[in-house]
């Protein structure tokens, strides 16, 4: 299970903002091969961002998952996020991409329930 | 110490978001033994929030806290977030909670000092 | 590198915005020595901070980095902040640091790479 954050400076259109939410969740999907439904994102627009290298078409993804991924593991949707976003006109230069990783008793999904320490879902590579 | 951090879509009226921010309090409060006057809260209405499973009702609860807790320590809270935001009307197949753990050194809480480090307050369980 | 988000409540100006954004780059050039350009922030205006403290000044900073820092080279940052802000119009009491670590092999700058670990950049401190 993923939880993403998109922070956007605020401006985008509605079609381009949901183009790029699509294309981070599809690259989630190719890389991590999660289901297609576990699709968990937060789109904010800020007020702006501090980016010295572009005035308005940053694009910050975070990707909060479990620890256990190998370096290579997380190198591949990095990639493909940069790929797949180009395809919805975001510049590679504009593509910044971070990571956070905690345990499986750290998530509740629904219903106030710990579902990987409870036993309702198998810990992923587990 | 805790600080909060609760993500909703935009279109809440000003009566339920502050009645969700208070559940969340109150929550705290009751599991953690927090004080009632240690309220450290980002409310963010969102431009949008990718869950499949519902349209506009999903509340994400970010607790950023001290490493230290068990995973029974780490349960609690869920719970009875579900149980109070449902009071507040959000439904529980809308709720999804998130903890991120540091270490004391990583919190000031004003003036530029580290309190618990400099010794201005004790490390909460030590 | 690092990733700083500022969480303010909306309401303020844009210049009095700006200020603050500067003054937190400024304080991790003086003390961090990150490269000028290095500037990558997110500057959020949020609905709402639940603090008990104050009415609308909250200033809630976090800094995302790698792991490898010390106790004392974390404290720097705080007050460095505290002082800076302080010239910007924001009390001592309303500010409000928390600190995130992860791993060299958790970020991509731009372009989908991993600069870290694909020999791009050194890694800061190795």
């Amino acid at each position: 299970m993923l939880l993403v954050r998109v922070d956007m400076i605020r401006g985008r259109s509605p079609e381009n903002t949901r183009a790029i939410a699509d294309a981070v969740q599809q690259s989630l999907i190719d890389v991590l091969k999660i289901p297609e439904r576990d699709r968990f994102q937060i789109i904010a627009l800020d007020a702006g961002l501090g980016f010295e290298r572009t005035t308005s078409g940053a694009v910050i993804v975070h990707i909060f998952t479990q620890h256990g991924s190998t370096t290579r593991d997380k190198q591949r949707p990095y990639r493909t996020l940069a790929q797949r976003l180009a395809a919805a006109g975001v510049d590679g230069k504009d593509l910044f991409v971070s990571s956070f990783e905690n345990g499986p008793e750290d998530w509740s999904f629904a219903d106030g329930r710990a579902q990987y320490v409870e036993g309702d879902l198998a810990v992923p590579g587990h």
